[in-house]
């Protein structure tokens, strides 16, 4: 027997597809049943594009009526890009509407629900609720914080190195692990590193998928206190994708000799740059989903600002060793281990020879 | 249709649930068939005890004549504690015998199955025989290098930390992790520290179990260069088990303040103990599989020398950043990553929230 259950993860299968397109608006899934047989499927595709729900109205036609639609988010309650989707379910004639969760979108939040409760349609809240709500982690992060989802990427041997002392670090993760985080940047909206890795590799930051795919690259975020970027680094090239570098306020004047860099001015805190404020203004700036590609230091500053929202932490099969070989996090010693930031791990999966570990702050 | 395999693997697990008892010999395990009925079971529970064959056939008596024997190591050619195994194969009457691997103790080597099949008896050597050898990798290696297996044991965080700058460590691996250290120090014979451990944390490395079960404490082993050993350290109660210090030659005038604690005396080179004198001695005093809970400097050595046959690493769900925080192995520095020891990913298990890893030196 196909239950409530079974068509709401058929929904979130359909929603999860669009991983990395939808940004940033939410992944949505949405499935119409009329007597144990699917009369309608749809899902949020791209920004701009229809809503998963009229996909699976236009598909049903006059099945709607009297049928069960299944969504994983809140239908929407305002004029957007779209007319409201919460409206077209009345009209639609459904029987009844089973919602995973609420959209936490303050213009949303239950006026959906209620609009469609009102027109006399039962609701019900909450099937696959912690399913739906960790597929649209990221939006849900950004919604109810006003700042981009961050993820903190690195590649580390067993021994919790990410390069020897001398800073050489290729390969430390093999193909199937650096082909994944092609898929990570084609997936996101902007990538962060320091200016010190800037000088020292010269990293273009683009997407390179495999099978010759066409990827998006994300835009190029470089945390610069001193403007040392320099004016022929490779990130700066706007042809390729847009660069930001962002820089302490007192630096307005020094950015003429930058051609096609955009700028963000941020205060000092402790002769760093105030991250807080950078992800306020990188969210304004339509950055949603951050992947942070930090050396040592600035993974250590967002660490110790709590500002790490996931950890996507390659292993590889090799121990290194040598006593100044660099660690992921670096910065302020801390005394005791109760000092740790403590997580919950997520997935584990092998990617080639290595291990993939995914890992969230832990919730109080 | 049950097969050789299947029948192979029965004995396989059956010799596995011995793991830790059976040392210094192998893990062995036995099942007779016939006609498609098990007739007989059997596997060696302890050294000095009947091996697996005698018990099988003690179990099948006379419907052991024209079965199938399914013995997971080649059955033993020489008089021991026990008659050879071989022998009684020949008198038991079975008609055909599967062997997982042949026996690699020089004593044995080939020459048990060459007097089975010198007695007509049709012999199959090399169903399971991957599963039968990684089984038993302890005994292979001591076999083949006549030298103790070695596990390099850490517990670290997602960062690959052991400690924070000062040696603060407690404790970083979960209630469940330490309970899996104790069981693994039940398994092995010996369990060895730097000098610097004993001196800082004044541990007992011994055994104990959860439930109350008695634990088996392994010989403590401490690599102690300069004897800086207190006397009164609880490592060198003997009446909780055998303790060696392992010293500098030249140092034999100096042990007299220690009681009740054995020496071994080997040669410094490069300003260390050498580690492969330290391990052929080890494994003459009866030490077959040796647990190294070393700090930095100590795992490093044994990486150095390519002497860790297995690593068992604990990471917690934390991140401890910290410039000076404590890796897992220190050690002289290396210039590029091709320096790494390479390895091979075992079994990952979550243990409570922590993960162990499981890795093996990579073979060419």
């Amino acid at each position: 027997m196909k239950n409530d259950q079974y068509y709401m993860n058929l929904a979130l299968e359909l929603a999860a597809s669009a991983k990395g397109h939808t940004n940033p608006n939410p992944l949505v899934g949405a499935v119409l049943v009329k007597g144990g047989v699917i009369v309608g499927t749809g899902l949020h595709r791209k920004a701009g594009e229809p809503h998963a729900e009229v996909h699976a109205f236009n598909m049903a036609g006059e099945h709607a009526q009297g049928a069960t639609l299944y969504v994983t988010l809140e239908p929407c309650s305002h004029y957007g890009k779209t007319p409201p989707c919460a409206k077209q379910v009345v009209e639609s004639g459904v029987a009844r509407v089973v919602v995973a969760t609420v959209d936490p979108n303050p213009s949303v939040a239950g006026r959906g629900i209620r609009m469609i409760q009102e027109a006399g349609i039962e609701v019900e809240v909450g099937v696959q609720e912690n399913e739906a709500k960790f597929l649209n982690k990221r939006f849900m992060h950004n919604m109810i914080k006003g700042l981009p989802y961050v993820r903190s990427k690195f590649a580390m041997t067993l021994d919790g190195k990410i390069a020897t002392y001398s800073g050489h670090s290729q390969w430390i993760s093999g193909e199937e692990s650096r082909a994944d985080v092609h898929e990570l940047r084609n997936e996101v909206d902007g990538i962060l590193v320091g200016v010190g890795t800037v000088i020292k590799d010269n990293p273009a930051l683009t997407t390179r998928l495999q099978n010759g795919q066409k990827g998006k690259n994300p835009t190029r975020i470089i945390m610069d206190r001193q403007l040392r970027t320099p004016v022929d680094a490779q990130i700066t090239n706007r042809e390729i994708a847009r660069t930001i570098i962002v820089t302490a306020k007192g630096n307005e004047q020094l950015i003429a000799k930058y051609e096609g860099v955009d700028f963000l001015f941020v205060d000092v805190v402790h002769g760093q740059l105030d991250l807080q404020q950078t992800l306020e203004m990188l969210y304004k700036e339509g950055i949603t989903d951050l992947l942070v590609e930090g050396g040592g230091t600035i993974n250590a500053s967002f660490l110790r600002a709590n500002l790490i929202d996931e950890y996507i932490v390659y292993i590889a099969p090799k121990v290194l060793g040598g006593k100044d070989s660099i660690a992921p996090f670096t910065g302020e010693n801390v005394d005791t281990i109760d000092e740790a930031v403590e997580l919950t791990f997520g997935e584990v999966e092998k990617f080639g020879h290595d291990l993939r570990v995914l890992a969230y702050p832990k919730k109080d």
